[in-house]
């Protein structure tokens, strides 16, 4: 049986778990939002090292004792080096400030800083939250937190461009048919087709890496409506050069925090290209799936790794289940998109109060493309191969080679010979023969090669 | 330290937990994919219950020996009542037909049957899925737990809609300023404006109830690829029927197989109906947390119960948070009917490889609205309460009540008495009586109640 | 040079094209709104018909006179019947709540009406507009325009049922090979492979059937915020008969005037199932496009027809265009669907101003889906023909016929013949003739037929 | 009655409409794709600029006559000065690689070429579309085009900046009420609450430059597949050259072609930061219009100018239209993400087949926000003005600022002194003095000003 005890707040008593670190705001909260799943550790590691910036500064202008700050000092320490996750148990759905996962920051700070130095009498609020509001501090988290997964993904995505660009160099000198509108067109290497999925890949890493910029400005010291009421001038600035000097980061002041408090028009657009990079995910994911569909009636082109079992009876089987994930995950990040971006048009006047599903979203966002991206390149990606004969075969067929004979027999004997060639069901080669061209004439124009560049 | 059994299959040996109830193929997907959350329940309880069916038609049709059924049925009923989710610790992205979880459910039953029979010899495959594809049992379960979800959603707004049927009736009396565009309009009851509020919601369960049906269509019987390949004729009304009797149920056998493999299209319309329910939810959220607002500053017509401190200096602030949680609630089912919609259009050929997505993404949002919905209904509506000197305040000082004026006192002079009050920053009784307008007549002609109904 | 006339409003002179049949107020709209396209002529017939509706209402009542009456009813006729597209100028982009447009029909009809009888002194306001509000006939336009466009959808879905009917049957006896995860799975007939499609849209339509008649509800005689001000008790059910009288309609009378107002869940869900509508499309239309591709390195089991030259020099080259169209409809529709939505979520109080952008996006949609799926079903779908040829071939060398072998000479036998034709690129017949399988045993034992249905 | 001309195509003969400039090609498209909108004037002129430089490098380069030459570039010149709309008649829903709007093109110009030059012979394909395909040119005239309009979306967002910054200096120094969760916060100025809105737009324009460069890519050159066959090294830069040449602009040659045909990302990022841009807009002008809401029933500190006749008899009512116009326009650039998003996602191979509904539905949205931000700014915030009376009014009844009072005679003090003003209906002020606070201590106390700014 789970043993209590009990707090007051200003509407009264709150049974709290003996143990729990956490107080009664947090208790409460857990009372009246039982929806969903809990809030992202990344946000409250984002607050523990605000709240950590924010005492130092706190002390220095002497608003803080000492034995107050190295108390909070310590807890918060050990607070993100440790394992402390049942500290924090409310759900993303609450208020829509995030001021219950502040307060429960708060509350937990205090609870173990008062563990560890009993003396210190910290309290959650005039303590651990002073010069501060959930109104500035869980914004503030959002940034922190959104930079900092954006990089993961784009470290991630650059994992993938290696190991296309291995590829493409391994494939190089392949020439296969090309495809448009899904009918065969002239050829291409399949290097020049794993460069082309690369490069839409290279686009979005640049894209995110010149609009992540975007997330440094934290709008701290903002407190209740972003005026800075309660705060001394030049506070903001002091905590975000604590934070860089910390976290070896190079986070602002933000330019407006009347914007920051009720926008989050940044974290939209970043997570926005996120949703290009889905929406260029599922098309690569698509090529590589149908280029090696079959194994004997499809196209067959590519083979990919076997990491289960097909069939036990049909060898070759080999169904593409990491592309099946990661285009999955790809719909979830359009869905989590269409969140944001409703949620962004929301605010009221001084305050956005959607920010626990904005920064939700966006992490789960970024944490299902970092696992999946990771887990196609080194499990489908790395091991991909290509199926020589089958693609010379399906060159070879090819009817669209005819226009390379073109220019020395002349249009009109061309076409006559990929139409003998179609109703005959037979090649260019052997139509071309059956037109008197001799075979040798036919393996010097038909130049597959000098089809795939222009001309020197 | 975690000790390890030694398992095979077809790829060779797999290291699984020396205790766990599920075998290689499990183990296999969870090193291939740690992607996400977890497989929801309630499709794992689905395919149980299917695969109970399946046990007991293939006993009947004697390809089932008496021990295996025995020992399998045990094992489902032990595994329906019991608590064994960390036999099913599969990921939502996964294999796109949900293939890893089905045989996940396979090796968990066949396990738990020879360890209750070891005589049996159970196999995953050849007893457990007798009859069966991943390709029909997933949809199968699927449409299962989206039926039940549906029901559940639907006994969720109903409450919430006996919950502001008894606020109308309570405050049916109460005249109060209308607005449109945001301006002020003619005058309308609290009753009326609430009623407004509840038939939108009962006309989202009429039209819920008029879809639902079509989850009631299970795709069993099509195995491989919706032909029924290796059933006999009947398996599936045979199946369909001993669901039925098991679960007290009125499913029906899918019109065509092909369809139910490959198309998700039900499950995307009733999840399109809960992305109209959520915005509605959005309008009814604000309409009441703009009509609570204030205390002072804000339109101040309702209070909303205090749930939890607001300021603690400052009485009367109450913070919406139910309605923050709601509407939050309501942006994610955007998302994911975003996610649904997409992942319905991308089948190819006998299959659609978005099953985990969808069906996830569906019980996602039905569980949020649940719980959402109970939360405001409970902790919200149930306890609303109307300002009347507030709302009669905001109603007296109304100019739009000159309409009334204008038919005994012609449009001109009314015109004229409003323009007056607005210049004089005064009411229009006020002016009225500056215009020498009796009091008594004023009154008499001013008679808002009978501006809230059509004339006798 | 343009002449004008000078009219006035409460605000001032407005000059408006001399022989424009429109009035100030449409004027000054368009002076403030130049944005976008034009409001759709669904929303003025739809609107025309209620005014018509509504003065033979009036006139019964004794609040229009016989000759006003007449005018009314004979301008109506005459714009309904005749093309005054250029009375009608305004944009959808205005007021929320489609006043401009309600008053702009207002001014052509007495315009109109003046002209044709100009004793009859008709005032846009005191006669078209009696006893309504562009609150109450907007929201009615939109029911009847959306009721009527739903069903001009179901109507074209239907042909194109019909047509895959017509191919299903034709096909029916075609045996090839199913295709699951992209990978070459047990074989189906080509009319299976099309009941599917027929199947998918079958359910699509009686969804639709289901749900549009909730778009029946008429939320007329509401006038300026639902309450009905200004109406005689009963106006709202004569008007409602009259326009069933005039339309051969079956509308109702809204059960809530406060919701039809404010709240547009109906379109919504509505659109929702077209949502699922073009996701269904896209399905169809990529196994159409797959199926066809080629004509040599693709899967080419079905020939699409040549609607416009391909390639001029290779033969047998045919763009899918028409799906190329289709599709893109698709993705207009699925944009549709998020306008809607959010617009339907941001009703405040007594009115939702989104209603031009929700009817018009509604009616883009159903346009654009009936001439895509027109153009489809006849230019394409009419014309599918099947290459049996390549079919046969491609499931002749299918090593999925190899689960038909394993009942007669056993799992492990079987699984060798199959190895054997993978790695010598082989067929199953030829590896089981080298494994001294009579080639009589194997075609009786491979009856591709057979495995298309349950046993019987 | 029209009359027609014969022309021949390799399906056969074609009847065009006499006089038309376009031709055979165009006129199939017409007859087979009747759907939706016509392609935008944007892509038809980028397309003519681009075959202009085409013309001039292919003239250098031998290609192409004097006599041709002099024909197409005349022909071009005057497409673009004149006014030829009805030359280019094409829907957007017609083949996804708009290779039939390039075929118009080339028709109209070899036409009119032709017509100015008889002698010049000039062949649509042979002369007009040398050593293009349409795969390469849709793709460079869409980023042309969408490049474009990206500009002008930011100077017209500037302008609005402008008019905001304007307003912030005007109200900077009048303090009101702050709002966080729509309740009573603590003090801000009018200058601060329109700066957080001014730095909004600043944000997105911010982002909207650092990628717009990703725009400037272009994939000309790639003709068929990406390869570039039948070009001449260099083509590609010489091209890029002469349109910078001509059109004082600083494009460049795509890093990869097969990217530049097969994917859209950079549009498709671009559109991204619409939406955020739509979102933003919605919740400024939903500020807004609560802020003016009223006049006697709302918040009114602000009012907007009168466009149009509100009430003809009350005076003072001023319906939002211009914000609700431009939440309509955002809606609908939501719906065009969701849109060009899918479309983004459905290149297969070396293609992407929904190339006009992507430029189509990006130049929608460009165009709809340019005008309704144009029209916003200038019919309404260019004209906005406070209400001060009333801002002072709210400002003095709030109980906020009893946070003021508490460093003064502490807390418990402080609260009984508003809890009073709470329960007695009446301010801080007359509650503190009847707690016997002097009224000057109060009003130097209560300093408003202060607490709109951090300490000094």
């Amino acid at each position: 049986m789970m043993e209590f005890r009990i707090e007051h707040d200003s509407l009264g008593e709150v049974k709290v778990p003996k143990d729990a670190l956490f107080g009664p705001q947090t208790q409460r909260s857990l009372h009246n939002f039982n929806i969903g799943r809990t809030m992202p550790m990344e946000v409250i590691y984002a607050l523990l090292k605000i709240k950590k910036a924010v005492a130092f500064v706190n002390h220095n202008n002497k608003t803080l004792d000492d034995e107050k700050y190295i108390a909070i000092n310590e807890a918060i320490d050990k607070l993100i080096a440790g394992d402390y996750k049942d500290a924090f148990p409310l759900h993303v759905y609450q208020t829509g400030s995030g001021t219950q996962t502040n307060m429960n920051v708060n509350e937990v700070v205090a609870n173990l800083a008062n563990k560890l130095h009993p003396d210190a009498h910290v309290h959650p609020n005039d303590h651990v939250n002073q010069s501060q509001s959930s109104n500035d501090t869980f914004p503030t988290a959002m940034m922190m937190a959104a930079y900092q997964a954006t990089n993961s993904v784009i470290k991630t995505v650059e994992n993938l461009i290696s190991s296309f660009d291995k590829k493409q160099n391994e494939f190089a000198s392949i020439i296969k048919i090309g495809r448009t509108h899904l009918q065969d067109a002239t050829p291409i290497t399949v290097g020049q087709e794993i460069s082309g999925w690369k490069s839409t890949l290279e686009h979005d890493v640049v894209t995110l890496n010149a609009i992540k910029q975007s997330l440094l400005e934290l709008p701290i010291g903002g407190t209740a409506v972003g005026t800075g009421l309660n705060t001394k001038n030049g506070f903001d600035q002091d905590v975000v050069d604590t934070i860089n000097h910390n976290e070896k980061t190079n986070y602002k002041v933000a330019e407006n925090k009347f914007h920051g408090l009720a926008d989050h028009s940044e974290i939209t657009s970043v997570h926005g290209i996120f949703k290009t990079l889905a929406s260029d995910l599922i098309k690569i994911g698509n090529d590589i799936r149908f280029l090696s569909s079959g194994p004997r009636a499809g196209y067959n082109e590519l083979s990919i790794p076997s990491n289960e079992p097909g069939s036990s009876i049909m060898p070759g089987k080999v169904n593409p289940t990491q592309i099946e994930a990661l285009t999955m995950v790809s719909a979830k990040v359009f869905g989590n998109d269409a969140t944001i971006t409703f949620a962004n048009s929301q605010g009221n006047f001084e305050m956005n109060v959607y920010k626990p599903i904005i920064i939700d979203s966006f992490l789960e966002s970024t944490e299902l493309l970092n696992e999946s991206i990771k887990s196609f390149t080194e499990k489908l990606v790395d091991g991909l191969t290509v199926n020589v004969d089958r693609i010379n075969e399906l060159l070879n067929n090819s009817l669209m080679l005819v226009t390379a004979l073109s220019p020395h027999i002349g249009y009109e004997k061309s076409a006559k010979i990929a139409q003998w060639a179609e109703q005959n069901n037979t090649t260019l080669k052997e139509s071309a023969q059956h037109f008197d061209i001799d075979e040798a004439d036919f393996n010097k124009w038909v130049n597959v090669s000098n089809m795939t560049h222009p001309n020197k």
